[in-house]
């Protein structure tokens, strides 16, 4: 609870003058957030993927189903900082998260411009393929899309809300992989 | 028919000096072209997709094996938006179009120049994913490169060919949906 | 060989004042690379694939297994452009390259600052999905991440080395594509 969220958005350098290219700009800034964010979680490295929300972050795993039809029942729902490091923690304790290999892939990337309170509403399509270490061939493990809310504090750019409403499980998975 | 063609490229802003710059920003604004293309379809907002194209607007969805060989034979052929709006509220009114989702993923796109005319050459690569609803997994249900005319018109962007080569059909479908 | 490396990076143009900035034209040259490079695999042009690389250009195609022992055992092992040269002309000979379609599907790019040198160091993720010419269904054929580095050239932009790791092959193929 140390985080101090910054009431404004303070940019690392002058805005642009052409708001073409601050929407250029932002979308990168953005895109790069999803590829490292993609990176940890391929890597297995949880506790860092923990570390991309605020501490008030919204974390929700959910089927476009019950999604469109406003049920909050999701695979994974987690209301602070504190419930998605108790995931990840858990997980990384877990036998059964190991043995696989997983690669993101996200793309159709939109975002809204930035709030005056430094909210970035955004989404994007993902698509998470997985090999099991006993199965020889990669298979899609989710699809996807992100709905988003990112926050700017002092400690960088991070996520407010992720709310991540899959199309299907491929392998209805005992074992609720973060996506 | 009431559309106006603008004749010569009238720019949101001022152009941007560096010709480096300028390409990024023609390729920011192709790019989010496509993702809302793609949420449209993914979201079976179908008469709002026929809108995305120009009152002469070509599309067309058809085999690699045939768009090599020059051979007009496509799976849809539309060769004008009356034409591509017949085709949207016929399959709106199909029964076997709802019960399925569909995710776009959309990359390697690249863009040429824009001409003085307004036209923008462009291409990219696709995949079109489907989760039936009687069914658990998702499954690859197109492959292929979009070879796309884009123009400027007074009511914004709009395509004005698009033709969907596709690598295969996973699903040799009775049903022909837009990708 | 003929080739001379550019000593110091030298911009088409002046360099952007913004840091940003720099940072979405550099990202945008690498992301353009990559579709060409694509797009050459695709088309199966493999001669114009082997002058992406510079004249000492590395070439790797390794399990992600390999990869994170550092064994240096992999699918495909090319140490300059004569050797991967003489794969893409042992492949253009080969009855077995022609009846199969691939499609490359590159997203999550990330790249780093360009050094003093001229090198730049990037990486990105990769699908390539695979239709034979004997089966209607489109596979996953490989997914993985390139390593890269790239460096600047009086050609242009080459690949110095890429390391492609590969999460699986969903077809243990006796036949060796490049990626």
């Amino acid at each position: 609870m140390g985080e101090v969220v910054m009431a404004r958005h303070v940019p690392a350098t002058a805005p642009a003058a052409d708001p073409r290219l601050e929407a250029v700009l932002l979308l990168h800034e953005i895109e790069m957030f999803n590829t490292r964010y993609a990176a940890t979680l391929d890597e297995q490295r949880l506790m860092d993927w923990a570390e991309m929300f605020t501490d008030d972050g919204f974390y929700l795993v959910i089927s476009r189903e019950n999604y469109q039809r406003d049920l909050p029942v999701g695979l994974i729902y987690c209301e602070n900082k504190g419930m998605i490091r108790d995931r990840a923690f858990a997980l990384k304790e877990t036998a059964m998260f190991a043995p696989r290999y997983l690669r993101h892939m996200i793309a159709n990337l939109s975002v809204e411009p930035e709030q005056p309170d430094g909210t970035i509403a955004a989404r994007a399509n993902y698509v998470v393929l997985q090999v099991l270490f006993d199965r020889p061939d990669a298979t899609l493990h989710q699809v996807g899309t992100y709905y988003d809310k990112f926050r700017r504090t002092e400690n960088g750019l991070k996520l407010a809300e992720r709310r991540c409403v899959y199309d299907n499980l491929l392998v209805p998975n005992a074992l609720c992989l973060p996506v």
